[in-house]
């Protein structure tokens, strides 16, 4: 479970007041007397600073936390799988066999990775609001980003130990500041084989009973050296049991729990069966090529898991949108509050504009959808070395411009973040990246016809796959020392390269930043223009705002240690190591590693492995810690039940469930299976 | 454009009164007073009779016509394809090559191919009443089966040349029984290369303007001679011209235009995104496989087309009920009736329950809808060799049974289509086999789950693949008279069978069964029985029923040769063999074929290929001829534009054209580019 595909397009909207254990609350804003009342404890701000602070945000869509004042930072291993097979050569297979550093100096640089701790929250509402006054459309969305940029320039200061974002709440309702003390250098300590990271494989995601060893451990470095993290969270002394009130920490992706009838049809109709189908299709792809040799399976393995992650995880959305009881009870809402709104003149006047305009943007955003992804969300593009020529071209040319006017993206605030990423000496591998681009270049020709200008532009006489091989032989920017040259020669280097890949980008850059700013102007401003007020009707009718859709920013839920009812059948809270030596089967992905067939005769069966619980959590919770009333760490969330993918829209407290590995587990893997008693040592004396 | 995948769970209904050039008419109930009124043309008795005993169907389903005195069939490359494939090998590639017969004698059977010549047609509503009289649910369904079943062997009185099918026609609101001509053995006589049937592949197809020579002739034999065919349709004298009033006579093979808006939101919600979703991964791996080497490429291009083809007019049907206005009139639609007739005592006894009734059936069939896809439709089993193994083990249950009690493929009157099937003399490739079967195995787990019962039971501890091939490679059932001696061998026989296939086919079969049965009693039984009380209801208000949703049996539709505007583009109804020439880029789908372009010096590049017109047209309408006011063929019918996709739930006068090849490029294409003047010169001399 972790943020995938929406970072741009994803519409989101406020949610109504919790119900039983729902909620992916503000640390800012957390019910502390809703849980007092159900469950006997209160957490004081002493606890949620301590909590907050031991949380870790990693940039690329997941969550984390410290454990250790040494920096040592645990995290799910599909977070960081990629960094894994960047590391991972033909001979040196990580990702297959597992790393274990024995000492710091054996710990690996990940290329890509960046966490980020949450020191400091302030609210901008009226900042944000004064610059935007009066305006609308582009105008409004022109000035909301250039003081969005303005406030995260002012804070970060040009450090690049500090980030600063600008964070939408209840799409517009509220914005606020976040600080983050940043760390780019970032190494691989210890991580499990890939087969027992994802014990079950696609079968077994999102269901339980499962028997996923989903850990690993990474360590934030400053000056080359461990870096100080005395705000860490401290290992519980006792596991977690079945009904312990527990709390989760992390960052949840995206949810779209308020959305008007409009916006809902959309993505039932429109957005889901999109990257369904693009997803499927892919997916066949590389389940094909990896049969292909080792070497394919090496350099896809990783990918098609994250395709098929994502493959379940929205077609659990859609099947919820599918369902007629859901979806009506999803009408009933939206109907009831507008009736609500519509009924009273002075709340008609204040309010009434928002359903109008929502169903204005949500069509405009229907008429630009699949060439605004194709084209500009790179789905036609799929490709790392497009996606690092784009770069290179724009950032040359926005940097040219003041901070205001850039892309959100290269503002000067995001440019360490950039520059993380242009300058990673990661390899790329040729063979996947062509089969990639030669498929969505197909994609591309299949979407837009034969006929459009600009397929006949790209194409030309071209086979998609023919002219894919060639781009991605031909180009240089496979190579770190190509790359700083072009983005440190700026606007005329970049005019001046020749370079295949930029000379694409550059094909389709007027194109794809037209789609941009429509976007911008007559989607996303609107939508958070009229958010804002249907956030407002709903404060106005309810009493409250609850709590704010999750947009990848830390949050709080609690709830319990608890299995479900499936149908007829009880499924329990907790599986154990012995049921996962049950589960062997010998053949991927029921094959458990060697490692712990070895060390079977060590373990206790009774040992917990994973867990399912109440909490309101989604993709971006990957990698979460899970705590308990003290604060101390009882889990690692992993993953959700089938049910929990309908938490897009809405949280059913019967049947939706977070899965995690058990603490317990976790640290008896480290010492009887893996041999990495110096980090179980490490964390268990920190937890003192 | 064939039909496809909906051959079982088809639900269908009645349409109300034509617009425009809006419908598929029965032969029996053509609107010719309407046509006249239009255009100054009134087809008498005689006409029709003419065009109707010229016309074939295909029973695999496409359409086709006579066209000589002496069995000669045009119809579509794309229509008998898979025989091309049968006859193919890895030395003498016909897919590729294209087939000429210079002689009757080189003429060769395609194993799987049956016509058929409609003979006679009686309206059996009165006794089908009477048989359900008073039945409801399961004892409806019953009755319903042994009536059709009686009066259908009564009719063909075990002549094989003899197929008689009670045909249901608004959904239940008539019964007519077609008496057929039969043909099974049906050669080959010319096809052209694959490349050029297919010019412009899966980016064309749907599309327009195009350049496909989508034509193939077939012969059909008696007693190893050229049947005698009196009957057949004269060639034009004259080419169709932009204007002109033309017909088109075949067998559509499906439309849902009335359906309730629960029934169209199964479809839009739950059907066309599963089959897109599996299509999508499908065509995926095919077209990975494919890469793979000249021999995969030979065995699989013909089944990746027909998956390209079926996902984009699934892609197009799920468009336009995606689309809110169309959806917004269909919801209109269906209500506006159920209005008047809930406002309307009397009406509302009548027929007022017809609306609770399709909507618990709809919700019955949502409930199965996944299982019995898998299971009975066979969607978990992608294998030829898998669908023989279950059509054996069937049989022999079924034969022993009386003919009221047998499934409906397994009556007297259906066994010659089986025999045929089961006693085929064609290759089955073993690799592609086991390919598409562990593709399936592993849906089959992915969909149910790991821990399903039937799943553990199918897979134990093996990987889907590896099973697949395993049981691919120790069947025997690849051999045509291994399955003979298990067919005629009965019951005994097959019980005492071994072989893998049978024994999967077994494992499996009792919870077919009980879906099959699930869906005959409480989804299609209640559809029938409710849709004849909306069609009764329909001719109530509207005074007329219109013409019957397309259920694969013949009709006619009027109609011009015309293209369209698409948006501010204006599409023309004519393209010419010079565009094909132009449209040449020398790589797939987009090369023209080695004897076009040697033929190109003797070709007039004026000379129209292929043809749009306003035909009310769907898949199964495929090789469908053209004729003009003399019912003398001017085209023959292979495609729609992408607005024709909609055409499943409503006609588009304004955009939705049918797409055929031209009747002058096909006599041009079979002297000068095939060389093919016998042919050329028997059609010729049979239209004098």
């Amino acid at each position: 479970v972790r943020v995938r595909f929406f970072a741009v397009c994803a519409v989101l909207a406020c949610v109504p007041p919790a119900l039983a254990e729902e909620g992916m609350w503000l640390f800012t804003d957390f019910p502390a007397e809703q849980v007092h009342k159900a469950h006997g404890f209160r957490p004081d701000k002493a606890w949620l600073d301590r909590v907050r602070l031991g949380s870790v945000r990693l940039a690329g869509g997941c969550s984390a936390s410290f454990v250790s004042p040494r920096g040592l930072v645990m995290t799910n291993h599909h977070c960081i799988r990629s960094c894994i097979e960047d590391l991972s050569t033909p001979k040196q297979d990580l990702l297959e066999r597992g790393f274990l550093a024995r000492a710091d100096k054996d710990e690996r640089r990940c290329p890509k990775v960046e966490a980020n701790q949450l020191q400091e929250v302030t609210d901008v509402t009226d900042q944000v609001r004064k610059a935007t006054a009066g305006a609308q459309g582009p105008a409004f969305a022109q000035a909301l980003k250039a003081e969005q940029t303005r406030i995260e320039s002012a804070c970060a200061a040009k450090d690049p130990k500090i980030r600063c974002d600008v964070v939408t709440l209840f799409h517009g309702g509220r914005y606020h500041l976040y600080r983050y003390r940043r760390f780019q250098d970032v190494r691989l300590a210890w991580a499990p084989e890939f087969p027992m990271a994802a014990f079950g494989g696609d079968p077994d995601n999102f269901n339980f009973p499962r028997y996923g060893f989903d850990a690993a451990f990474l360590r934030v470095y400053e000056d080359d050296k461990p870096a100080a993290t005395p705000d860490h969270l401290r290992w519980a002394k006792t596991g977690a049991k079945q009904g312990d009130l527990t709390f989760v920490s992390g960052h949840p992706g995206g949810t779209e729990r308020v959305q008007t009838v409009e916006q809902l049809a959309f993505q039932r109709d429109v957005v889901l069966p999109y990257y369904i189908a693009l997803l499927a299709e892919l997916r066949g792809v590389l389940l094909e090529y990896q049969k292909g040799g080792a070497e394919r399976f090496r350099t896809t393995r990783a990918r098609l898991r994250s395709v098929e992650n994502s493959l379940k995880a929205l077609r659990g959305r859609h099947a919820y949108l599918a369902d007629p009881d859901a979806w009506a009870a999803k009408v009933r809402e939206d109907q009831a509050l507008r009736t609500r709104v519509e009924a009273d003149p002075k709340l008609a006047a204040q309010f009434g504009a928002a359903w109008p305009g929502i169903a204005q943007a949500t069509s405009a955003h229907r008429r630009i959808f699949l060439e605004h992804r194709l084209l500009e969300a790179q789905d036609a593009f799929n490709s790392e070395l497009f996606g690092l020529a784009r770069s290179l071209l724009r950032a040359a040319a926005e940097r040219e411009k003041p901070d205001r006017e850039r892309l959100r993206e290269y503002t000067t605030a995001q440019l360490p973040a950039l520059e993380q990423r242009l300058f990673r000496d990661a390899p790329i591998p040729r063979e996947v990246e062509a089969l990639t681009l030669g498929f969505s270049l197909r994609r591309l020709r299949e979407a837009l016809g034969a006929d459009h200008p600009l397929v006949q532009r790209i194409l030309g006489k071209d086979a998609p796959e023919d002219l894919a091989r060639r781009l991605v032989s031909r180009t240089r920017l496979g190579d770190p020392k190509i790359r700083r040259q072009l983005y440190e020669g700026g606007q005329q280097a970049v005019d001046a390269s020749k370079d295949p890949m930029i000379v694409l980008a550059r094909a389709v850059d007027a194109e794809a930043r037209g789609l941009r700013r429509v976007w911008e102007d007559e989607v996303d401003a609107a939508l958070k223009r009229n958010h804002e007020l249907l956030n407002q009707a709903h404060v106005a009718v309810h009493g409250t705002s609850g709590y704010p859709d999750a947009t990848f920013t830390l949050r709080l839920s609690y709830g319990q240690v608890q299995g479900w009812k499936e149908g007829d059948r009880k499924v329990p809270a907790l599986t154990t190591f012995g049921g996962l030596f049950e589960r062997h089967t010998g053949k991927f992905p029921f094959a458990v590693a060697p490692s712990w067939l070895k060390a079977r005769p060590k373990l206790d069966p009774a040992t917990p492995m994973n867990m399912a619980s109440t909490h309101d959590i989604i993709g971006g919770n990957s990698g979460s810690p899970m705590v308990d009333r003290d604060g101390r760490v009882v889990g690692l969330v992993f993953d959700g039940n089938l049910h929990s993918l309908g938490g897009r829209y809405g949280y059913d407290p019967e049947r939706n469930r977070a899965v995690a590995v058990h603490g317990v587990g976790i640290l008896e893997g480290l010492r009887k299976v893996y041999g990495a008693a110096r980090l179980a040592d490490e964390i268990e004396a920190a937890a003192k």
